[in-house]
């Protein structure tokens, strides 16, 4: 027997690490682009690494103004997807929530109604807007990199699961970007062509300064 | 007016074809790599083109012997997802049903169960087993291209959520490529040391023929 | 001198098809992800395909609101930079003008100031602010997909290059996505917090129903 | 004379590095995503890390019950082919020898048959059987991740080229995955339909446990 | 046994186009960016697709002045490779014969000497030259679009394969692009400090006219 | 308010680290494949990261013998265009000037003539010629890995810009791989068919040895 145990482990042996199969994200080394770890070391890797336990089958705190919440599992929640092209995200919509406009820079979205009804739409760099309500069960593609949203509707909460073509999607919230930072109102409002006023309103709301 | 209008125009038409924001398939034109389809003229796309509807939400018909189905929606069944880098499908299995042991040639998968238990692993090129129980809300990622199972554990039927890195990841389940095709038996047993009887049981199975 | 000239003919003669080399988009032919033309054939393909004649020399027509011109070449008004991995525009920016908040979903660009001043600014998915006043021979960097923004500042008009990282970057500026369509101001006013009072006036300017 | 020179050092300079080149992989640095070294520092290198000495000339050790050997040039085996797009082997299969059914995971295989003939085959996603009888200087092409084998056939050895489209194509040999490691035997006959006699038979051969 | 089939075909189809698995070019139909063929319909698609019979196992013609022959197959010769990152040409090169310098704008090489000896080298961005004898069973790669060559040493002729990390790797020979078209003298010259004579007499060798 | 400012927290809080969207690169850190920086750490990063000052606004010293000269933004003189792709260099070509024969391989290059007029050209794999005289305004674009040359025509110095589709395009100036290195004269005549003669001339002219 031995001859074939000798055989099969050369053969085995010809990826002496699995950095060719998985490359467990370790956020103590350098990353490199895009969003991208170095590898733990395949002898400390275990299952467990490539699981990412509970946080997704709870539902998310939706007490707040939006009503609604995100339960991201993205490489920087989940390690074992790192250069893996792809990651997973739970949406919680209650009665009358939003998620707002928003991007992912560097991924796709396709997401699943799983509970209630969905109000989805993305605008295209035509101009084009396409939108329709999603039932339980419908699925809804946005293309990579352009201004979405989606708003639950109908008289019951709504929970969507939201899958991506990249471990780390990135998220850009436009009105955030706009008022919840440090980007002066004088700025804001003329490369948006807002009126002043409604710039401080919502700067004072979202935690903007200047 | 006018000229802030034209201005606008101007530069929404920078793009006149939205290809740059989405592709989505025409069946009827020719393919190129990988799975990829030519696209429908962006005049013809609708929002219902980036809709799949219903299929995802309905159990699948578990009523055979692995107890266990799969529904899909990969780029074949939904063309908006061509060139977008993700797909989705929905796993129902019963109790004691089987995903069998298979590989996706073109892409990772993460899974979600959102209800009961499955036992889930892989199998690295390094031979190494990543294997767990996964209970509701528990995500596992398969990394590409290397052989995974998805068995169903406890007393009440599964469900889960198979997202993928491609709208047409590919499915090779290894018990049908070999014994559901017309290998025949006695290079199906030169080639994995399985005994001439289990191939010709199998084979009878499974349809094989040879 | 035969023999030779027949080896090296045999040699030049490995890439019958310069498609190796370039592809001239052929508008007539199917597309296909992302943006992406089919080839012109290359007995069709002269050296004027690969040039692109004069308009970026021509300042752009900055007699409207926005005190701004963008003049493209990208693959749809250049078609031999289709696959090739990059396009350019010019800038100009009157005094005041401003190129208003966007994105460009599937490129980053890189800006060099010819003439004049600009202050340009990008916001980062950790909602930071990055933001210089640029003068002449000063480059900055957008990453793709990220909001960014450029304005006119000094006392006289601003003229700059945008190079971008791919034949098709894409264009989505935000207000027009925003008011310039038919998505409702009910739906505007629920993923952004802007006033009712706001959405409406803007929709009015940039020519929005709904 | 000095001008010229000052002129083409500052042009050959734009290099400074060169990491655009090559990256001969140093194995003591972190690794990414998939199989990639970081880089030994370009003053290190020298003509003899592109350069992979003897192994591929010598016939591989047959005496074993496959009859078969494989002398891999990986990148793990050979740095200087860390991020370069490809590797090579020397497949040895004697009289009535084999390489068993397996995949790569990360990479499309050509091999060209030098000595002898080999019964060569892949078996599709569509669950289609392409197998063909190689001669000597027949070409066959495997696609990523799809099951193949390699059986010799005729009467005297056979050597094969193998040219993979990754440094570290990776290698999963169906029998090994299923019999050579702790998968416990009822799992296996879950996920594949064979018998349990047949199972464990083959852990016994190919020094699976559980 | 029914259903079980029913189930397994099912699960089959779920790719119920291959194309996620291979493209065969089919030159009738239009190419996309680089070199890259419209997919044959799979269901024309047989073994012999993917088959390239004969031409490596014979010698090149070696009766020309480089004392040199190239047997490629690339995507052009072998449409089975389209898509599938990698291609394969022989190399016979007589005593005293030479493969001129040249690049290949579009793979990295990986050279396998297997008869004689060959002395090979390459030169770097940084004008590093990496220069070796190679002899039988010996590699060396080329790195991506770097000035390369190969030249017989020793007694015997030599004999090589060359694998490439594309199908269409393209080939561009220095001398020939300098003296083998229409390119006029005074611009060779003005480009490459050459002598008026010495382009003169290589355009009058190689076919050049201007 | 405090709910919605904990809510978008949340929400922008996904990407804890823009890794995603930027990484510039660390000269001190590992390098991967190809020219690819490890990444300065976030917090660390500035808005002066992305900007790269004054070089390109300054004519570049023409007092040589080649009356021309490159002044590079590549991503080793700006790491903030580490891994996005795209770069910029200024051409300052005097009258009579030459940038002579050479290749970029690792990037498709963009030239715009911002004064002046210049003669451009490259060749084709199928060694066929496009060569255009360009004037103030005019593009042309260079695929990947091809030879071409730019040389000053008319009266007047010429100022052009060349972008890249990479951030370290690497540049392989013929003549100089030639003739400015340690490569024998007597190889190099023997892979260029050039005279004995004319190989010591230009290796005395451009710093060869050997």
């Amino acid at each position: 027997m031995l001859p074939i145990l000798l055989l099969l482990l050369q053969l085995s042996l010809l990826s002496p690490s699995s950095a060719a199969d998985f490359c467990v994200g370790d956020p103590s080394l350098p990353t490199s682009p895009l969003g991208t770890f170095s590898c733990k070391k395949e002898s400390a890797v275990t299952a467990t690494d490539f699981i990412f336990s509970g946080s997704l089958a709870t539902p998310g705190n939706v007490s707040n103004l939006l009503k609604a919440a995100v339960s991201p599992a993205f490489s920087s929640q989940f390690p074992g997807l790192n250069g893996l092209g792809l990651s997973l995200a739970r949406l919680d919509i209650d009665v009358d929530g939003v998620i707002p406009l928003h991007t992912h820079p560097a991924a796709s979205e396709l997401l699943l109604v799983t509970q209630g009804s969905i109000l989805a739409g993305f605008i295209s760099t035509s101009n084009a807007v396409y939108c329709e309500t999603l039932n339980q069960g419908d699925l809804m593609v946005f293309p990579q990199g352009l201004l979405h949203f989606q708003v639950a509707c109908g008289d019951s909460p709504a929970v969507a699961l939201a899958s991506f073509s990249s471990p780390s999607p990135g998220l850009q919230i436009t009105s955030i970007a706009l008022f919840g930072n440090s980007l002066p109102s004088e700025l804001v409002e003329k490369v948006t062509f807002l009126d002043d006023a409604q710039v401080k309103k919502l700067k004072k709301v979202l935690g903007g300064t200047g």
